[in-house]
């Protein structure tokens, strides 16, 4: 099977909606939490900030379930899309990516 | 205007297709990527591999048109819808996230 490489660091794991398709979030995982997550088909991230294993949902509720997970052409970006329980923001959000930077109108 | 934080170092960003929300690719900008996608409209990454800056498409021609930014709520992940000329990923491949590790079955 297939596997991330965590030989350069932690792995970003982009998280979607698997209805919407939305881009919910992004997070780290490492080793473990990636073995948490396939053992759970829930998502467990590792925290930065607080350098511990996080496992999403377990203080607020809002968990995320797997429904798919792959692997980018060098092995090192997780996309995975999950039925989300919830939201998937701290903010309360339904997506961390509220804040609109730029937005081009008209399409070709 | 709200801005990334790049004091923690590279920014990853997510690249979607506007118009299928397909995940394409996931690459990291530093400040000068970041200015330079926003003064060109087309994406420029840095490549932690070669440490340069990297026009998307400028030897390829498979350029990026950005269509929008968003940031995320703590300011450390970006997400980009593009129009992809061509294919994002250097395989050939429309999406660089072409391996499949989980696939679950039915829907609730």
């Amino acid at each position: 099977m297939v596997t991330p490489d965590f030989s350069k660091g932690l792995v970003p794991a982009i998280i979607v909606d698997e209805q919407t398709k939305d881009v919910l979030m992004l997070a780290y995982m490492n080793e473990e939490s990636y073995q948490q997550t396939l053992a759970t088909n829930e998502t467990w991230f590792y925290s930065r900030s607080r350098q511990e294993l996080w496992h999403k949902g377990a203080t607020s509720g809002h968990i995320q379930t797997v429904k798919r997970i792959q692997l980018d052409c060098d092995r090192d970006t997780l996309l995975i899309a999950v039925d989300q329980k919830g939201v998937a923001c701290h903010t309360g959000a339904r997506s961390c990516f509220v804040q609109k930077i730029r937005e081009v109108e008209g399409h070709e």
